[in-house]
């Protein structure tokens, strides 16, 4: 069987049935020539390269499933433009909303694709055969001891992985080098002192220069894994960092993720993968986001599903998550999970590492 | 005066009087400690780091408008972090729109702006007292030759700037440094032959390193001008290579912009101006988008408002445009703007000559 020339991509229309032929057509238009088809006088453009409508279902009322193929070769094996060829233009339609991609492996071997994913990350922390845990380290404005020290209690409690609050940057109160020794360190002292595996996560972000000079410092370190926010630090840069500045698992943050007009699961669970994330936090359902159940576990299921060639990642739910739902949560996602608590731990104040310690004996099921 | 230590993000939110204050509060956490206040337990953090709700406003039924002082430590300095603290995580929020921002000078000195702008566009071209014209090279899918050919007839048409298509990246019918080449010789010996200053635009499009690379060979070709799209190639490495890789008007492309969630005004006319762009490309009401004219108008108004210290950008109304429209878009935008035909010039396969004279003529008022 010969590659195949065309790549699927779904999109979800708000548009009832009297104009969705239109739409569609419009729609595979605007991804690929652009251009009114009158205006396209040459036969191989017309043939091989207009995007082609290959189906149109009704999901509900006045809202429609649209699938194109559009040509493989105008992605022409890059990042920014395969986005550009997927949505583009079409991002700026309200009611048209990008669904999901069906990667043909020869487009899929252009992205990085997770280095370590799912698999990785238990080796790296020696967690088997239950959910991981994980905690935030909050609220930026804290100098540096003082998150080193709440490093250090929840390293203690037996948190498995401690990331840094996406919003720790490099600010002058806490910067970038002295949080990260710190904590670094802190999460060696625990280890030391108790043999755990437990991980340091910093979170790199800033101009493509500062994200390599993070980068080397995470490396030089010891850091074991680190996170970044695809859509905070362009998707093309976050690919680019996995692929050449990055030795160690990547997890990915949602932040500025914009998902409404790119439908989280293709998202979080395909994209970020595909990407080269070995990690995906994401909403959680019930928590301070409105997602539903179906879209969270879709997302879930997204980074796990088996795909040849593409390591699975880690999921992470995660965003206003509380100790009391952990049950609930390893029942919905099942041991190939990260739990991810934040604020709820920290609300604990000086009874962080029982509050931490709970979480954590939940998860092992102690 | 001392510097201010806040700045002032607006947001729209989509919900109506009886639950509004909880959810401006809800915001103004998100965006700053990410956590319960009950687990803020430092007073510097809670005095000068946590988000401030300075006003709500209802605006239509259903509908209010927020403005949260956010403080500027926080932003770091940072092109990724200001977007991070602006509306990351609350951009996962379907009902809140980021809406505005007023740019405290202690903030816009660490974004570039435009280092030509409107102004320096004017003097590259040598064009003053009218509107600007401007041409795309489309469809993606021609070889080089015929790209090359049709940039040749619309500039020996008179039209001021050529662009590629955003589209057109590095695909193997096209290659970039061959396009460019071709492209540029083309207006090159128009403008020998007509001694106007006819500009080509190429689109530099990819991976940090593609971008670099492209710079390189835009800059060794002489081109005068080139393009990108800020959300495809991602804000923070938008805003490095202005600031480090070209020294050239640099175009900004809506493509990715997913502007429904970011008030197109904001984004297009006031934070792709504030990363660097000289020219702004954006959607005209009327045309195959939805904006309506007040949106159009105030995106216009945005990029070539007065701001001390931050040059003034050049609109650029596009998308869906037609010869026949022009004179309502100089009623509509003034002399201070480029007007950018794509698909309805080349509809005209044949007569592109003919019909682009005619668009440059409208323009010229000949």
């Amino acid at each position: 069987m010969s590659a195949p020339d065309r790549i699927e991509v779904t999109y979800r229309v708000a548009v009832g049935r009297d104009r969705i032929a239109a739409v569609a057509a419009d729609i595979a238009i605007e991804q690929s020539v652009e251009l009114p088809l009158a205006a396209v006088h040459d036969r191989r453009v017309l043939d091989e390269v207009v995007g082609e409508v290959r189906s149109i279902t009704e999901v509900a009322e006045g809202l429609h499933q649209v699938v194109i193929g559009l040509a493989i070769e105008t992605l022409s094996g890059d990042v920014a433009q395969g986005m550009n060829m997927l949505f583009g233009n079409t991002s700026l339609h309200e009611h048209v909303q990008l669904f999901d991609v069906d990667f043909p492996a020869v487009v899929a071997r252009d992205w990085p694709g997770p280095r370590f994913g799912l698999a990785g990350i238990r080796a790296l922390t020696g967690v088997e055969g239950r959910a991981l845990t994980c905690a935030a380290l909050k609220p930026q404005g804290l100098p540096v001891d003082q998150l080193a020290a709440m490093c250090r209690t929840l390293a203690r409690a037996g948190v498995d992985v401690i990331k840094d609050d996406h919003g720790l940057a490099n600010q002058a109160q806490a910067p970038f080098v002295a949080r990260v020794q710190a904590c670094q360190r802190a999460v060696e002292a625990v280890r030391r002192e108790t043999g755990s595996r437990v991980q340091y996560v910093p979170n790199l972000i800033g101009s493509p220069r500062a994200l390599v000079e993070q980068a080397h410092v995470a490396a030089e370190e010891g850091c074991g894994m680190v996170m970044m926010a695809p859509a905070l630090v362009g998707l093309p840069m976050f690919a680019q960092m996995v692929a050449e500045h990055l030795r160690v698992p990547v997890l990915a943050h949602p932040s500025m993720g914009g998902a409404a007009r790119i439908a989280p699961p293709l998202l979080f669970g395909k994209l970020y993968r595909l990407l080269g994330a070995d990690a995906v936090i994401f909403v959680n359902y019930g928590g301070r986001f409105g997602y539903s159940r179906d879209t969270s576990m879709a997302i879930a299921e997204h980074a796990r599903a088996h795909w040849p060639g593409v390591h699975a990642a880690l999921p992470v739910p995660a965003g206003g998550m509380t100790v009391e739902r952990v049950p609930a949560l390893l029942a919905d996602y099942g041991p190939d999970t990260m739990l991810l608590l934040g604020g709820s731990l920290l609300v604990a104040g000086e009874a962080l590492f029982e509050r931490a310690r709970a979480f954590v004996s939940m998860v092992q099921g102690q």
